[in-house]
């Protein structure tokens, strides 16, 4: 991902939500990365903390939280997303150190952001920004989270194009107005899986670092390229019913699905190898999570593979709110690496 | 819930993985609680540390951990579930103080424990077990999780006459070739709906304590019997398309959605009265969770009553995942309540 950001002029901010690790951090910055993005004032009170200077706050700034952002704005370069009238006067009122600001624009995923079509509303929030005297206008940022709906690399690229063609208008619309400005794109599978990046000066991808099952589905990615799995102990195997189930929950895994025709899953057993991992049995599938009991759907052939007091790996459907729940990473070489 | 127990000559032994806290166990300790259970080792540890010297993991022992059960063991007086030979086995070769054992029957709910019905192997397990030195074998365990697929008080209540049938019957096959033993139900449906415990000792229901929509939805609980909210600030507001957005994502609430025929939810706005939690607004709901988004859908009337930099309050739909992201408590007082 750096060296594409690299190869196609962009500013490289990878989002640190989905490790939230200083050490996998530190892995980044041996990648030459030096501006980040996070999701939350005391994720980048963290980064600050590890030694990262310039960090974007990639969520609606919150209002609330206007003593912490002070006190992180004396010490870094902040960057916020002022989305709307209340949230940029309020910080003009209450920030006393100067605060980049992006606006959030929604290029189709309908979350949150001004609509990239309401040229009128932006260039209100902008002016209002502009005239503020602790916000510097930097430009806007979008999540096309859209993009998650793709289901292969070919449907990725058409939410990607159509988001570059929203910002080409928007460019033109707006820069004889308010001057030139920088825009920031955030999602995964269009930062995967795109070649083109004309009109976008920055990226901000976080998902890329592990990636997972729903990033497979949506095409970003193939299964080899998963960098993260959870061991999870066997403690009772059923035959009857081809059921394992293994200490490993909706606490350990968040409980995001993957829903297919002939089945819902929310995680695949793999086994690793020198090419990265592997599904272990194409008909075998943790079919439900409870609070700390997961239960995997298996072939007779993988299930008979098994013992009470095995691990099983299971990579993830959704790896940021897994890693999320953990807390702490071993690597395969067996050193433990530290999370928020 | 205690009274309850106390009226029908049950024991009381409240499952803490909800709340996960040293200070609502004090609550419970309150109220005559001497025995709890929890849902893992170190959840275990935790509690004993904090004073409680008689508890019940009820999870399927996980062999692996058999360094920290030693120690446990040798503290308090553990009681584990042991499922299956293999674990009996591995556990009389390895324990170093006695522990009790319960084992698992599965009553319907499909999840973990011998079936009810396959009295051979639960004979043969029970002598198992009972042969162990180090074993004392206590009874059996069940978790009636398939009340939760119940839609009123009726529904729960025709599992729970059924599961005590079951145990009932298990009892008489038994009891001749095993002598006298205990059973012990967990599930807060069936504890919270049931008024005959007719062959159950005792009960461990660990989700009473908050309650939440989807006990509601079962029909455990009323609304205002919930006892927890998430307060999540409103940081954008969206009348074009009728949503709020908050700080309140799936890292806050987990991603546990109830499904009607016109609506997907992830959680319901509330206000506090002195009659407890009420629904704010019956056509408002969490439509969407992103790993830190909440997106609620309002009605316009609920709507224009928010500004951004407000509280929303949203009742969560399964209250242990959200509380064990959580992590601490603030009462409605104020004063921080701090968790496992």
């Amino acid at each position: 991902m750096a060296e594409k950001a690299h190869q196609n002029n962009l500013q490289f901010k990878p989002h640190m939500k989905t490790h939230q690790s200083a050490e996998v951090g530190q892995w980044l910055r041996e990648e030459g990365v030096r501006e980040i993005t996070v999701s939350s004032v005391s994720m980048a009170r963290y980064f600050a903390h590890h030694g990262w200077n310039d960090i974007t706050i990639a969520f609606p700034a919150n209002i609330r939280e206007i003593a912490d952002i002070n006190v992180l704005a004396d010490q870094i370069t902040l960057t916020l997303l002022v989305n709307n009238k209340t949230t940029a006067q309020f910080l003009n009122k209450h920030l006393d150190s100067r605060v980049k600001a992006f606006v959030e624009i929604d290029t189709g995923a309908g979350r949150t952001g001004v609509k990239v079509t309401d040229s009128g509303a932006i260039l209100a929030l902008v002016q209002k920004i502009k005239e503020s005297k602790w916000l510097q206008w930097e430009g806007f940022y979008s999540h096309p989270g859209h993009s998650y709906n793709a289901r292969s690399e070919q449907d990725i690229l058409a939410v990607h194009e159509d988001v570059l063609k929203q910002i080409q208008e928007l460019r033109k619309k707006l820069e004889s107005a308010v001057g030139p400005f920088t825009v920031c794109i955030g999602d995964t599978p269009c930062c995967s899986a795109g070649t083109n990046f004309e009109g976008i000066d920055a990226i901000s991808p976080g998902n890329f670092i592990f990636y997972d099952l729903m990033q497979c589905r949506i095409g970003s990615c193939e299964v080899k390229e998963i960098a993260t799995a959870m061991a999870c102990p066997v403690v009772d195997i059923y035959p009857s019913r081809g059921e394992v189930t293994v200490m490993g929950g909706a606490v350990h895994f968040s409980k995001e699905m993957l829903q297919e025709p002939d089945r819902t899953y929310y995680g695949l057993p793999a086994e690793f190898s020198q090419e990265g991992w592997q599904i272990s049995d194409g008909g075998s599938y943790v079919k439900a999570l409870s609070q700390e009991h997961g239960v995997l759907s298996c072939t007779d052939n993988y299930l008979n593979k098994l013992s009470v007091g095995d691990v099983v790996h299971i990579l993830p459907v959704h790896s940021c709110l897994t890693a999320n729940l953990m807390g702490e990473y071993t690597l395969l070489q067996g050193q433990k690496v530290s999370q928020f």
